[in-house]
């Protein structure tokens, strides 16, 4: 079944391969993806896609020296595959396993560990500016998808192309969808050529552009000219990177691997930057990926129960809990309060599924706008909505909001906008890794005036936080993890009561407690199992649900003041988190009352707890919690430290 | 001189003048922006280009109910000027007086305080979506400059206009420069399609849009493919607005008054999105302003010796000083260190003059970058430069490298690259206000893992910190005010020592002192004119110039050991500041030590001095210190309130 696979321990094992080889090669690594992600989960739909172009940019190309940049990077199986990792895709993002992602420390032909999209042609640039320095001759390729190819990265990148004066290869991986089909005028653009085109007049392009590619001594406009008279069709597909005075060739066939060899061969010694454009099948080889896109995009395990008709179960790996997710009961939630107030928008940026929202769109298509992977602009969309009175809501995880901090803080914080953030994926993320976690949006945002921020402890919380900033009429951040919404019994009634701006909510009262946990969302259920496992050992600990970061509740600060140690919890840095912000209360005012501690110094009474100031790899998120030292044994110890100190 | 002028109220009494009167205004208006802001400083040239094209918006449109989004905003003046804040000129950028830039506070013409490029497009959609939701018929206008609509923002939102199904008008100011020479692709676009056009092929091009607008029945994609069959040259300038599916009319003189005002009648009416391409001349009418648009870009206060000649010199507003900026030491020094080290490079982000770079560039033109109005991408390109083994300076001022954050996250601090980030404008800004305070960056950089963070306090400590960065091979923040460096003798020795990660100097030592300013940067001076303070009432104090914000000198808090009360100082929010890491520091240490100050709560002993978290206006750099409490006076007070407590 992988006989030719089994021969291969580095790409130069490729390069002695025929096309046909290949072709048979390309097979079997896809067989080997598929069974691989059903048992470990994974990206799926995007690396079936790019076998072929993989294993075609690795015949031709060294990428030992030679610069293959991945845009975005969750598909790079192939690629690490046949760079000596394959026997690692049964730990894939599994602690000790591969990362999902490009990753130089795995490997000397990754150079960018990546998961955020439109950096690949930025970096290329950099590379090969840095390369004409150095007078080193390596080429460089990145490699990108229709979907990253719209950010604004991506064009910053495309209209800087100029300064560079040689090789550049982009590959602009075209395969018409993004994780949600891709919105905008480039994909229409896109899908408008695609449309016009046959199987056969993709082959007459790649001959056309094999034809007429430059030879020594003519340059490569004049190619390009040639080409494009050669075939009509190109015609309007280059007039967009044509107008960015950028050399196009394409549209051609992703999966033949044979020209797509050729191609690459011509198009690697150029010397200027170009484009080639591909196009390729998302989930190609396994019908449910490419029925199921949204679904196969990233998947958990799953068991092929028909291997020709591709049917297909998920595979529990946690035992049937019941209950949702944050991002279920969100938007869930917000669609029911979209049903009685008309003002209620939805803004995502190429993530409708992932936050939730497909319920929303279904019901409220004129109400939901996706921009694409464009989180800069949607926020400046949804502040031009909270200008003419409405009520938008932008739904975008925490890592990728990172790209809207300057927006954020111009048109929404400055003008003081009723602009509602729901903030998924806040936290650690699990398998994704860093890349991924959201550990930075408590920092970024608490700094802006009239920000309101907030965090839900659980599922009734979820959804008052939110019926409270739709009320707000101010601008208000909810950031909730990616996991489970936890056991109601769990956490306590206090959970029920309506937010007031600013305002905590005790959890559990400990007897004459010397101690406080203060947590700030769903790290409730930590903190109040931290207090359970301090009342067998006969000490009593208060618990207090903050759900404000911004403005924090004065007597959460009291309670220093009332002789009580203090321990915050967050799941986010502590440099400039929660505690931190804790921190700072205390420290503006100057504090009387006597200490039950035993130590009165108030400093060595508060404790904050989040992530280290360090970068903590792919692994399952109660684990990268645990070694961030946010959880109830850590909290715990915390406590004795402190009262034993 | 100004009989017109004198008549206009508000834009209603524009429309009661014919078009030689408008122009006659026009006059009026330029000769009142060049007295005016030759008196008070502002932005000049791209003012004086503009003033035709603002009148005609105004005399078509009715900004009292339709919208008028400014991109940048710095070229507002006749738009101010009309809408009744014409005698606030005189206080234009100062205290009490009226913001260089578009105001909501100040004006119900004013939609959005803005400051930053690239904002313009996306907002508009976000209220013409709005209208559309909001079923109101106001029209919308966003003027966007050249240098503008080649940042990532603008494209973004470019890609997404199609979810606009009404008017919006986008009016593409096309001057040829930005504060820099605009950079890159569309701009060598503009330009080619610019020397294609004489006078007279404008003035065909405006006929004929007049001619085939559409009427009622017609559609606009007709009117498009007629108006481009009528002017061949229309073409290339369409192509790439084409290829995003947007209607292109243009381009055509901006400074033509009758017929833009007939241009803006037509294209009103249209029910959809379109662009109307404007040429423009900054500086018009202003012969110096042309010559030295750099330096009439922002300008200080000057005079005019010659009107004809238009010779003039600036006029000193403070006394000489004989002292240089910090962005003068940073970019002599630099250019002094590339002299020795090939490795050394720049990138800038249409802020060459800006941050102190012409000398480098003039010098070391194959090492410069400039990437235009793309802080993003500048990164990017820096973090691959970094990744083939060079050493990139980025140079962007503090607040526009917030469109930087997830850049700076994921392409360097995780990637651990030795970018160094110069860090200019950090800190209150003055007379442009709040776009342009640079608050945030220690905040959104300290959270980061591997991120140095560092502040010079005098020009020595600029020159060694720059020496330091380059030589540490990390990713390291040098952050400097918009300010002159203090005089070498109000600053200590000890500034003199060469830096050594994460460790503070002391600048002075007090005899006994029962307590320890600890100030990061160039606010070092107040804290030893605080010291002196004190000193005068026989109260000794340490000063202590951290250097570093991350990491932290465990120097500092182990004087909180010895005893000693500590007020830490920045120009930086307090929130999420040094002061607050300083906090993190300590609180994660259990501390013993007998307090001097005679309360032994140890966070009764920490005062972190920083602006507050609300937004402070324009005014001059010491005032806004003064208002935030960022000052020797309020340091010496703290102390006191310390000591005394």
């Amino acid at each position: 079944m992988t006989e030719l696979l089994d021969q291969i321990d580095s790409p130069d094992d490729l390069k002695k391969l025929s096309a046909p080889q290949l072709k048979v090669l390309a097979d079997e690594i896809r067989r080997f993806i598929l069974s691989s992600v059903a048992r470990t989960g994974g990206h799926l739909a995007s690396n079936l896609g790019v076998v072929e172009l993989t294993l075609a940019l690795h015949h031709v190309f060294d990428f030992k020296k030679d610069k293959l940049l991945w845009d975005v990077g969750h598909q790079c199986y192939t690629h690490k595959i046949i760079t000596g990792r394959k026997d690692k895709f049964k730990l894939l993002r599994k602690a000790d396993g591969i990362s999902g992602f490009p990753n130089p420390a795995e490997s000397e032909y990754d150079q960018f560990t990546v998961g955020h999209a439109g950096t690949a042609i930025a970096t290329a640039i950099g590379m090969a500016l840095g390369q004409t320095r150095q007078k080193e001759n390596t080429k460089i390729v990145a490699l990108v998808g229709d979907a990253s190819i719209v950010n604004g990265v991506s064009f910053e990148a495309l209209n800087n192309l100029g300064l560079v004066k040689r090789q550049l290869l982009i590959v602009l991986n075209d395969n018409s969808m993004a994780i949600d089909p891709t919105q905008g005028a480039v994909a229409k653009y896109f899908s408008k050529i695609r449309l016009s085109q046959t199987y056969e007049d993709l082959r007459k392009t790649t001959h056309n552009i094999l034809e007429h590619m430059p030879v020594i001594g003519k340059t490569v406009d004049e190619a390009v000219e040639r080409i494009k008279k050669g075939i009509r069709m190109v015609l309007p597909a280059s007039q967009m990177f044509e107008s960015l005075n950028i050399p196009y060739f394409g549209p051609v066939d992703g999966h033949d691997i044979g020209p797509l060899i050729q191609l690459f061969k011509a198009l690697a010694d150029l010397e200027h930057p170009a484009i080639l454009h591909v196009y390729t099948k998302k989930g190609k080889g396994f019908h449910p990926a490419g029925t199921q896109p949204s679904k196969f995009h990233s998947t958990g395990p799953f068991k092929i129960n028909n291997h020709k008709s591709g049917e297909c179960v998920e595979v529990e790996t946690a035992p049937k809990t019941g209950r949702p997710t944050f991002t279920n009961v969100f938007g869930r939630h917000l669609t029911e309060l979209a049903e009685k107030d008309e003002k209620i928008l939805a803004i995502s940026s190429a993530m409708c599924d992932g936050t939730g929202l497909v319920e929303f769109r279904r019901k409220f298509g004129d109400r939901f706008y996706d921009v694409g992977i464009a989180e800069s602009a949607a926020v400046d969309i949804a502040a031009g909505l909270a200008r003419s009175g409405l009520k938008p809501v932008v739904c975008i995880y925490s890592t990728f909001l990172q790209r809207s901090f300057d927006q954020i803080f111009q048109e929404v914080a400055l003008q003081n906008l009723p602009v509602v953030f729901c903030v998924d994926r806040a936290g650690f993320v699990g398998s994704d890794g860093p890349t991924h976690h959201g550990l930075m949006d408590i920092g970024y945002l608490r700094m802006m005036p009239n920000m309101v921020l907030m965090a839900p402890a659980d599922e009734t919380e979820t959804k008052l936080a939110l019926e409270f900033a739709l009320s707000e009429g101010k601008p208000v951040v909810i950031r909730y993890p990616k996991d489970l919404v936890p056991k109601e019994k769990s956490v306590r009634t206090a959970c029920a009561k309506p937010f007031k701006l600013g305002k905590s909510v005790v959890a559990k009262k400990g007897k004459d407690s010397a101690i406080a946990i203060v947590s700030y969302g769903s790290v409730l259920t930590e903190a109040l199992e931290a207090a359970e496992l301090l009342d067998r050992d006969g000490i009593a600990a208060d618990v207090i649900n903050a759900r404000f970061a911004a403005p924090i509740d004065e007597k959460i600060v009291q309670l220093l003041e009332k002789g009580k140690a203090i321990i915050t919890v967050e799941d986010h840095t502590a440099a400039c988190g929660f505690g931190s912000a804790v921190l700072e209360l205390a420290a503006s005012k100057t504090m009387g009352g006597k200490q039950k501690t035993g130590d009165s110094n108030k400093l060595n009474n508060i404790r904050v707890l989040g992530a280290p100031r360090r970068f903590i790899k792919h692994d399952t998120r109660p684990t990268q919690l645990s070694q961030a030292g946010i959880n109830a044994e850590k909290i715990a110890q915390t406590a004795k430290d402190l009262l034993e100190k």
